[in-house]
């Protein structure tokens, strides 16, 4: 639409049928881009209600004189298309920070997009959504609730690698339940846990991080008790997805590699050492090079700041067992190395510890490609 | 000597001709090879006076079932060889982990070095303990104090690059002047600080990271009040450099970068700042690619942790400023990428802030030759 200098698709609405109770989580950065300031805005003035999200690509409307108006502009726009208020429109901007964002092809494209607006066009608007990520990423999930169906969706673009302070991270659920605004913050909390947080996007975040859920209650189903955590799940389910799915496309990966830590002082502690390793130019170098490197792992363990017994510590690639108390176990580096050439490996840390904290953690390979992106990514 | 596989020098051996105050900084990594371990106990055991370093290159001695056996073999052979005792020889690995040091091939290169002692290998020495450095690293200074003129040598060999847990910083320093281990202590704190602590080899540490301040009284010199603030300065700056060298000479990095930055809310926090920018690989690749892309910087600033106020940030490329409060400035972008195209480059961040934080980093850029080097290191 004009935004990018590319021809790819770069503008996205999404309209709910009718209101929807709304909730975000936006990034922590200190710098925050002008679609967070305002949509932020617009979710405290509607009390968590939502219509609409407008969301575009190829620029971040981030660090520039007039960035607020712009945003304005397109929510006051879009409401003014769809009949709605303009305090109904949520935004995301993902791109290049700093380079005022021009508010005349977004106003150009809305009422074809308006026009054009159907379900069937899911796919479409999460490929508008798109930087560097080299495919569309959704997830859809439905559950049989009391009371009926119920769905949701999600979309999501990548952080172009899973290391903090990398790249935008945009995520959008959607669910047909009936869900009030007070009940949708700790679904979207305890989604954004079990799926963006374990890619490591929380606390070090970009000026632009947004994961939006709507409920617009379409199904018809107001679920409540045993239901709300059935589909609670299923929300954190399709959001793990995403998360995956982020991690899978990072800039330049050609592994995903799941981190799996046990045996911690408690869970906290184990996120801390799974987020280190997943964390770890070392490791994700040798992850590349399918180099069975135990050493890099334990080091990396042992720099997160948390306390364990290096001699009581168990690694496993791939179910090779090879690093037992601490020390060299006997495995065949041919063997695991091997393994190490697969799309998807997995890592096990036992701790050894007695408290059982685990954690889960998302990473993928770190590759020549990822520099040769991001060091020609603007100019 | 048959540590390594090729055929590069790996061992080193420095001796002071008198007992010498000593002094560590070792890592604070939760995993601690058996150098680390068996030095600080010596140490300890000799209230902070040694007489020789035996360092190794090519395995770092860490993670190996009779790691700390092999180190205190080391040691006694060393003391035997120079008529002195275990507790006086400190140690330093670096290079693989988890693989065992054989002892014998250090035990059959000791008595050839202990033979070979001479002022004039301090440079073959320096070479001997660098792992993926492409050359040695080296400092000296000279400081006319109240009672006659004392040396400060230094050698270190890097950290892969500079980000936190990548490699291995081992540093030694060396002072002719006479100092008591009480005193030696908080000069090496202040050298760390100055030095090493500025390119982000703190906290996050490797599993071997040490630094050795040593002082033999050779020059019979002996300072105190102004003289002993002389030689700290001296011992900084030593350390400084060494500092900078390491950055330099990063894994496949071709640009230096100093970051400073002012105006934070205290020293601390302009601190953090620095090094959330220092460790950015979204910045470090930026400067690799010569693409003065601001808004990164801006970007990591604020993933900091520490707050300010976008609106009044001023970043400044090499004299040229780029951004100002807190947007795009009016520049030359073929200016200012051409100067990005040389070997060193400076980074000015004014934030603004009354307080008048101060604090200056150096970092590197992130080439592929680094992923290459890291994808291949071991096998």
């Amino acid at each position: 639409m004009g935004i990018r200098q590319t021809r790819d698709p770069d503008l996205a609405l999404m309209v709910s049928d009718t209101s929807a109770s709304a909730a975000a989580v936006f990034t922590l950065n200190a710098v925050k881009a002008a679609p967070v300031v305002v949509s932020a805005q617009a979710l405290r003035r509607s009390r968590g209600r939502a219509r609409a999200i407008v969301a575009n690509a190829g620029n971040a409307n981030c660090a520039t004189p007039d960035g607020v108006q712009v945003a304005r502009a397109t929510a006051r726009a879009a409401a003014r298309l769809l009949g709605i208020r303009e305090r109904e429109v949520l935004l995301a901007s993902t791109g290049v920070i700093g380079v005022p964002l021009s508010e005349r092809p977004i106003l150009e494209a809305l009422p074809a997009l308006a026009a054009g607006l159907d379900r069937a066009n899911f796919a479409a608007a999460a490929r508008a959504i798109l930087t560097t990520d080299t495919g569309p990423k959704t997830a859809l999930a439905a559950v049989e609730l009391k009371g009926g169906l119920v769905s949701v969706a999600g979309m999501a673009k990548g952080a172009g690698m899973i290391h903090p302070r990398m790249a935008t991270m945009l995520a959008f659920l959607f669910t047909d339940a009936e869900l009030e605004p007070a009940e949708l913050k700790p679904m979207l909390a305890e989604a954004v846990e079990a799926g963006f947080h374990r890619i490591s996007v929380d606390g070090d975040t970009s000026t632009n991080d947004t994961v939006y859920l709507l409920a617009n209650g379409a199904a018809g189903v107001r679920p409540s008790g045993a239901s709300r955590r059935t589909l609670a799940r299923a929300v954190a389910e399709v959001a793990e997805r995403l998360a995956r799915a982020i991690v899978r496309d990072g800039e330049g990966a050609r592994k995903l590699l799941t981190i799996e830590v046990e045996g911690a002082a408690n869970d906290r502690a184990a996120s801390r050492i799974a987020r280190a390793i997943a964390n770890s130019p070392l490791v994700k170098t040798a992850l590349a090079g399918a180099d069975p490197n135990w050493g890099r792992i334990l080091s990396a363990a042992g720099s997160s700041g948390e306390r364990f017994n290096p001699a009581r510590v168990e690694i496993h690639w791939n179910g090779h067992l090879v690093c037992r108390r601490g020390v060299a176990a006997e495995f065949s580096e041919e063997e695991v190395k091997r393994s190490l050439e697969a799309s998807e490996s997995l890592l096990r840390v036992r701790l050894g510890g007695r408290a059982g904290g685990r954690a889960r953690f998302w990473t993928c390979d770190l590759t020549e490609e990822y520099v040769r992106i991001n060091a020609s990514y603007r100019t």
